[in-house]
């Protein structure tokens, strides 16, 4: 079998990961790892192996460039797509899709994602390329372990090979909803990953949204190469609807397929999230940084500087990022990307 | 009738106001008030009122005295007692005697706590003054309004004058004992405020701690006036025993009364009781400085500096200053001086 091609994606703000995440570092490029690692470079070494693997198409926005040149630096064969502008996953894929053989197959990465078990995670990754071989656009859905509202669903249909058919995408549930789901046990998380011959793929998205496809092409055809780095034509990129890859071609496609994977998965949306993925103390307390922790349980502290004194509590989170401080509740860890303050930046 | 002079006093280090309150500017001198004053001006301006009361004698450190001469320099006839050291209330109390005329009443005033009803205050005063004047020793008895475990407790005799005789000092309770204290109503605390002649103070003094009184004398004797300043001999006063003013001579003296008052005194002992002697908002929240809250209640948020967002958070205390941030429970604030950082500094 042909090496898979890992597309690595790096958009997104991160605007709940404030204040350490900001729009000049977003998520995949912080140290947020228990190792001081990215999530950007373990989404990188996870597609490391060469005899899997072929070397990573990265799609980044221009301001981001230094940061995945650092992690880059030393990869044979790693090229750049640099974005002038956010145009959503939809577009991001297909440029990708473009400057690839037909026959490839692709692996969409999100690089903002924790994956504790990677080698769930390359066993998945083998059988979603099988069906992509075949010809089917794969999703992967993470099987679900609590009744998340935050993101959106796969309802799977009749098996299919190693994995399944999708029956239909779901977006965000209400709990009671989610909660169904997870009784359920046919509905899986939309973990953003995804497999497919870049061929199949230009060819749905033709189907499906002509106009896309066409100024896709334009970008690619008026572009220019820069050492590793394509840059699209600016005026026919800008032209493309910022659509998901789930609305502009997922939901619409009749070869849609999916493989489940069960892989210790997280997309860190939040401090509480990142709480989880990093290693904890007997006390469920978790500390990066300068910090005294007295009576705590389920605390997680991380400082880039001043020492953090903390006493008598429990389920709570305290972030220091230059000027600004964060104290919040675990559960009230959704509500930072609401603060005035992240948007006044 | 003689006006009163207050003598003020500046020792405590307050080491659970800390990280504000540092051994380098302790409570008494910290902008801890709503309208940005420190607890050391309020004092002084308690006793403004020159138709009552004398210019203030003041006794503090050497290494406050900066603080001291800031608020002083506009107080015609102020003057300060310069310790060498801290040799705790007793001594403070009987140099400050020693320099007064026997027949005048003093008004120990401690510099580092709150008292919100200051007409109360002076109603008090007036009649300590009065039983001072007839040769009693007069202990302020603060009227408790919940089950301290803080403090200790005056227990009242009979009635006497405007006030009450002193049946004993009680040393700080547990919760049950404060609470039958709270329940018997004949119980006080014991505020740290007293009034009495001057001689009175001291012929008591010389009864019950002969030696204490000796070295007193001779660091008066020996001492040398600079200005407005007054600096004891050095050797002398290390030589005297650091007793408090209640164990050397109050729980001592047959002369001991007390008076009764509600004043919404606070010892302002750590950050909880500096929130309940700040305003509020309708949630309970108290701000100073730049801070965001989001889902709150009874938070307490004081940064000198950095922007604090707190979400979703209740009974908690958030300090900011310099490189030391504390986060706290309402309930852990008592637990602030046991921090190894505080130690540490």
């Amino acid at each position: 079998m042909n090496r898979i091609t890992p597309v690595v994606l790096c958009g997104g703000g991160g605007t709940r990961l404030w204040p350490r995440s900001r729009s000049a570092r977003p998520k995949p490029f912080l140290p947020l790892l228990d190792d001081g690692g990215t999530l950007f470079a373990a989404t990188l070494a996870r597609c490391a192996d060469r005899s899997h693997f072929a070397p990573p198409l990265i799609v980044a926005g221009a301001a981001h460039l230094p940061f995945v040149q650092q992690e880059t630096d030393g990869i044979e064969g790693a090229r750049v797509i640099v974005e002038p502008t956010m145009r959503n996953t939809a577009a991001a894929i297909a440029l990708a899709a473009h400057l690839l053989p037909r026959d490839a197959v692709i692996l969409v990465c999100p690089s903002d994602h924790f994956i504790a078990d990677v080698s769930a995670f390359r066993n998945a990754v083998a059988k979603a390329a099988r069906l992509a071989g075949e010809g089917w656009l794969v999703a992967f859905g993470i099987t679900p372990d609590e009744p998340e509202t935050g993101y959106g669903y796969i309802r799977q249909g009749e098996p299919l090979g190693e994995g399944f058919h999708i029956a239909s995408f779901v977006e965000k549930p209400d709990r009671a909803r989610a909660e169904t789901f997870l009784a359920d046990g046919g509905y899986s998380w939309n973990g953003g990953l995804f497999a497919f011959r870049a061929g199949a793929f230009l060819d749905e998205l033709a189907t499906h949204r002509p106009q896309m496809a066409a100024c896709v092409e334009q970008a690619v055809t008026g572009g220019s190469t820069e050492g590793a780095a394509f840059h699209p034509q600016r005026e026919a990129f800008e032209r493309i609807a910022a659509e998901s890859v789930d609305y502009a071609v997922m939901e619409n496609t009749r070869k849609a397929a999916m493989v489940r994977v069960d892989m210790g998965w997280s997309d860190i949306g939040n401090w509480k999230a990142l709480h989880a993925a990093r290693g904890h103390d007997a006390a469920g307390n978790t500390v990066r940084g300068n910090a005294e922790l007295v009576d705590c349980r389920n605390v997680m502290v991380d400082s880039d500087g001043p020492r953090i004194s903390v006493i008598g509590l429990e389920d709570v989170i305290v972030v220091v990022d230059g000027d600004d401080i964060l104290v919040t509740s675990a559960a009230g860890a959704q509500q930072v990307g609401k603060l005035k303050g992240p948007s006044s930046q």
